[in-house]
């Protein structure tokens, strides 16, 4: 039986699932789900990682060995060391890999895919540490964003790139009347990979944001190159290391993935992506950086860059658990999600029921929710994980230069398992709706500015304003009235925002779930490409037909 | 019924055809399909806009009138003059209409398209006269290249179009099982229109290059803007018309298409396409300013510009038929067709059954072919159409100036119909493989070169680094080898080139079927899209996701 065949139920599943867009799931999130002794397996396998070498024998000898993880949880460095290789070797290596890989099928490569994800997924515990340990994300995020969920929107991009790849005929018989006699010529269509595509990883999603863009160039027939961020690079290692082992297992060359880590110091993203056999580049990261990618001539990218988002309340019935979800929304993560909300416009009067509660008494309650959700032991330093990086911890701590008024400033939150994580509580600020110098950009990190408007209309017109010209990748809206929900719903997607409604309870406007959610839009200045539209595999191939007299 | 039901048995027929890409056809290509006094009341409606105004008066008034289209067949001004707008306005009337439009739905949308394809149907003998005595192809050609095949180009982006905008549901129920309960949201999907589209088109396919990017601007829900070549614009003028009509009929803004006309020494495209609000630009031409639209930051471009046509011939049942074959495809429409061939690679030995013929026969039979051509009455002239401008003519007359051995030259090819039409034999030189300067580039016009090679894998190499370097369109090949066949059909698919094989008779390389080729692969550097893959509709929308807890 093919690896194909062997998965090809799931491939069916995945399709369906996608077109459906109801809730699927192919792998498990919780870690229960896996056997009993994983993570205790998992964390030998993860310690053996620390003070070592990581080895990727298959790219061959680098130059070089070099690494400057820290963990945000120990403050201490993980030391692992990885392979550095001259661009040159890597581009070379990637070019044999690619004139193989290129002749497979999309039924062949659809199904190796499979088999590496789950690979993938015999790892997920020591993917899990490594991401908690790099990124900053409490070990639940951890396990479920860089191992179930990342595995499902990985499946994704393989499955519609098959479904795309495989939805021309192979071959086809074209028999024109021509009245007397009839012209006939065999068709067949070719989906042709594009080369070789570089996927640019970012330090807080460093598996999750990559796994698409790689599995994407890979189901389609490129060769693909990881540059993770110097700061993060075991959790994608360590899928790229598995994805290497399964190709070797089933005889393909393990080059046609590679990994080419880089240091701060001396980087080689512009070296890698300005190549010119490199002509897809997927990248996640800053705007200014994504602005460049996306600038040069005649490479595909797929970025996702900053974006300010948006909160509207407007009327709901009860205004607590709104504000639970809230101040969960903005302190999951400690707000080092591009999903997390910053803005809340809210307008002199809020309307709660039958009453109308003023703009100073909803900041309150806001402050209020944020202060218990910190201090309750059992959710505080669970729900905000660490601070990935001390430029973002400086922004926190020095929220007041922002310009707004201090309503809530961050202190330090204990940790009971790791005493020097760097976990600190959300910063709120108010500002009036005319300061937008203060939260026109996006401030990355645990911070909500809570912004007073004339009202709702107004609340539109400035979140609106800001999603077109900074880019918005959600909107939470909160409203009663079903006009006032088309009105914000037309207005914010006229800008390429999606918007979420009322949402309460265990579930957040940070989440994009795969199968079902587009994750950015790819129509504002967020990032040109969304996760995963069709858009985003079709654009890695190009349909070539031939034809001949028969 | 709604138009969309009126029009939905063509719909589900198109999308159909478009996913098997057999023949399909959903406008007769023949006159002869058409009333029988078609043409006589076609040939009044011609006359009546020659020496007048053309008016568009849903746009409003206009600052000036302006036109300067010459008959290649008379040599005469047409005299039509066309209305010229400030671009701010234009573009504002489009802000207008978009308001408008962007609220229709895809179902929608698609009914009125079709309903104003019939318009333009109504339309098709006077679009075929305009056609003829502005790009200066056959009576035949104009008919059937701005007429049905155009009309079946636009069909194939309307409804794949409206396929892809519907893929999505609309509306559905996400439940996520949790445990004790499930959270449930309600999601819907809406493709969201990018803004306002600009299609610039070009002198020698003023119809059949614009109409598919026009229509699959119109169909994402995007305002339109057409902006003919000034020495082509009343085929594409009078299909504005017949669509402001059918919008005006229904109850719909004219304006969601516009005329953009210019003149020569007043040219509007770089004003059209830098403006802000135009975020879609379709453009045919050269490739020097192809480049430039492609280059504009925060523009999605799909362009067609300059390619170099490959034949490769290695061996052949019967040496005249292909010559045969291969002539017309030089002659046809003068070469002024984006895929007629152009550079002929022959080794020095060519095999003919159980014979080898050497590079020099071949010539020289090839010789004797377009001789054969160009002096059959019946053929001739008809075949070669005029000479759409003088620039074209002059490359052709001075052919030896090119460097390569002049073996045929041009002269002038007398229209027993027109006197004084730009009517002129095709152009046959000889280069070294070596000579790589004299056929590098496109040479646009009735141009053939055979170039002498070692052997089939010289021509091969030679034709695949021109079309990686600098594009194609078309590779004609013939081979009685499948070895050698899959080998072409490889080299040349790696660079984004389909490969024609082994035509004779009444088909041609040149020829692209709606509902089947696609037209520019989208891969190399003769355009960046292609009609009609998915690409090409789905990048003019943006799927936009709401939720809301229920």
């Amino acid at each position: 039986m093919s690896l194909f065949e062997k998965h090809k139920l799931l491939v069916d599943n995945a399709i369906r699932a996608i077109h459906d867009r109801g809730y699927y799931a192919a792998y498990a999130e919780l870690p229960k789900a896996y056997p009993e002794d994983s993570l205790a397996k998992a964390s030998g396998g993860y310690n053996n990682y620390l003070s070592n070498k990581f080895e990727l024998p298959a790219q061959g000898a680098p130059l070089g060995w070099a690494g400057e993880e820290v963990s945000p949880y120990t403050q201490e460095p993980l030391d692992v060391r990885y392979p550095i290789y001259k661009t040159d070797d890597v581009i070379e290596r990637a070019g044999t890999a690619f004139y193989s890989w290129r002749k497979t099928t999309p039924a062949e490569r659809t199904g190796l895919l499979i088999e590496s994800l789950d690979k993938i997924k015999e790892h997920f515990f020591e993917i899990a540490l490594a991401t908690q340990h790099t990124t900053g994300q409490s070990w639940i995020m951890s396990f479920q964003a860089s191992g179930p969920h990342a595995a499902d929107r990985a499946l994704e991009t393989i499955a519609l790139g098959y479904y795309e790849q495989t939805r021309f005929p192979e071959k086809v018989l074209w028999e024109k009347p021509t009245g007397k006699f009839s012209v006939k010529l065999e068709k067949e269509f070719r989906p042709q990979p594009r080369g070789i595509g570089v996927v640019v990883g970012c330090s807080t999603f460093p598996v999750w944001n990559s796994l698409p863009g790689l599995f994407a160039n890979l189901v389609s027939g490129n060769a693909a190159i990881v540059k993770p961020h110097p700061k993060s690079i075991l959790p994608i290692a360590i899928c790229v290391a598995a994805i290497q082992q399964t190709f070797m297992e089933s005889g393909y060359d393990p080059c046609t993935v590679q990994l080419a880590a880089d240091t701060t110091s001396h980087q080689n993203t512009k070296e890698l992506v300005l190549h010119p056999d490199v002509k897809l580049i997927d990248y996640t990261g800053s705007t200014d950086f994504g602005n460049y990618i996306e600038s040069l001539p005649g490479k595909i990218s797929f970025t996702e860059k900053a974006g300010v988002n948006s909160v509207i309340i407007d009327s709901v019935a009860n205004l607590d658990p709104v504000l639970q979800n809230l101040a969960f929304s903005v302190s999951l993560y400690s707000g080092q999600m591009c999903t997390a909300p910053q803005n809340f416009f809210i307008p002199d009067k809020v309307i709660e029921g039958d009453q109308t509660i003023a703009f100073d008494e909803v900041v309150g309650r806001m402050k209020d929710q944020l202060n218990l959700l910190v201090n309750n032991p059992k959710m505080g330093a669970g729900v905000l994980g660490a601070v990935q990086n001390e430029i973002t911890l400086a922004r926190i701590e020095n929220a007041e230069a922002l310009g707004g008024r201090l309503l809530l400033s961050s202190s330090a939150v204990r940790n009971e398992e790791f005493a020097n994580s760097r976990t600190v509580s959300p910063v709120l600020m108010e500002a009036e709706a005319s300061e937008n110098h203060i939260f026109e950009s996006e401030l990355f990190g645990p911070i909500a500015i809570a912004i007073r408007t004339r009202d709702t209309d107004e609340s539109i017109k400035l979140a609106k304003e800001l999603a077109s010209e900074h880019g918005a990748i959600t909107c939470a809206a909160y409203t009663t009235d079903e006009n006032m929900m088309r009105k914000i719903s037309e207005e914010m997607n006229e800008v390429f925002t999606p918007v979420t409604f009322n949402l309460t309870g265990p579930i957040w406007v940070n989440q994009h779930a795969a199968f079902s959610d587009f994750h950015v839009t790819g129509g504002n200045s967020a990032g040109n490409a969304s996760l995963t539209n069709p858009e985003f595999v079709i654009k890695r191939f190009v349909w070539v037909g031939n034809r001949r007299m028969i």
